[in-house]
């Protein structure tokens, strides 16, 4: 009878195991829809500093505000935003519909290697921008919006 | 003549450069929905890093990610957040409806206050972040989430 219990317990227990540990795997895992919330949220934010570094550009050109932005734009470039298109978020709603092409997920290499440029363009950036001088500014602020532009163009659906 | 013609022309040339400068300030002043898109996406990656850090001090701590998280929290908390609850911010929809409750209009000076806190705080996690020190880290961390829920609770909405 102890046998036959065990028997019964045992796989019981290793079921039970296995529905913990994969009930901790779900919690830790972030969902398809929150990847895509960050990511679409991590380039508005980008875009958004893009907007008041050409403002400065433009305009008055406020050193301090201009290096805050490339900070930030360089901070979330070096923050690992690969991550956010890992596989099963091809499609799928976040703030709204997913704008990554099927390529981004097909030709990971290339998307990895256009996201490299932007960070090093980026970094460049903030580091340029604490000379404080516009044109220095204005030409590495080009190379930069040219790495996103090249990014888009591949990897981003129009609509 | 000449007189006239001047007389006639001066005004509407004032008028002509009014209505430029007017045009100008519109296209620079961003709407109060693209603000409130900006901010909620900016807390949503702050949001996004913070929870990394997290399950870096609850599982596996992995430095260079804590680093990376650390440095997209202190450059957004650096980059002017303030600007972004503007007059005219205080109802609307970004990505959706603010969650900014009437207080941070009618005590802007309580609420800059403990955004500054915020900054203080996400600077000096960045920069303990270096260490590699997972229980200064934790400390710290505890520091930077205490700024975050100060600001939630007097100045953001529950629903």
């Amino acid at each position: 009878m102890k046998n036959r219990v065990k028997q019964f317990v045992a796989p019981t227990l290793i079921v039970a195991l296995f529905s913990a540990a994969g009930l901790v795997m779900a919690q830790q895992a972030p969902k398809p829809e929150t990847l895509i919330k960050v990511r679409q949220s991590a380039f508005q934010v980008v875009a958004w500093n893009s907007t008041r570094i050409k403002a400065s550009l433009e305009g008055t050109y406020n050193k301090e505000d201009v290096i805050k932005s490339a900070n930030a734009i360089a901070a979330i470039a070096n923050s690992g935003l690969g991550s956010l298109f890992a596989a099963g978020t091809e499609t799928g709603k976040g703030w709204h519909e997913t704008s990554a092409k099927a390529e981004v997920f097909s030709n990971g290499a290339r998307f990895a290697e256009l996201g490299a440029n932007f960070g090093k363009e980026a970094n460049e950036l903030a580091s340029v921008a604490l000379s404080g001088d516009a044109n220095l500014v204005k030409n590495q602020y080009g190379k930069l919006t040219s790495t996103c532009k090249a990014c888009h163009n591949d990897f981003k659906s129009k609509d």
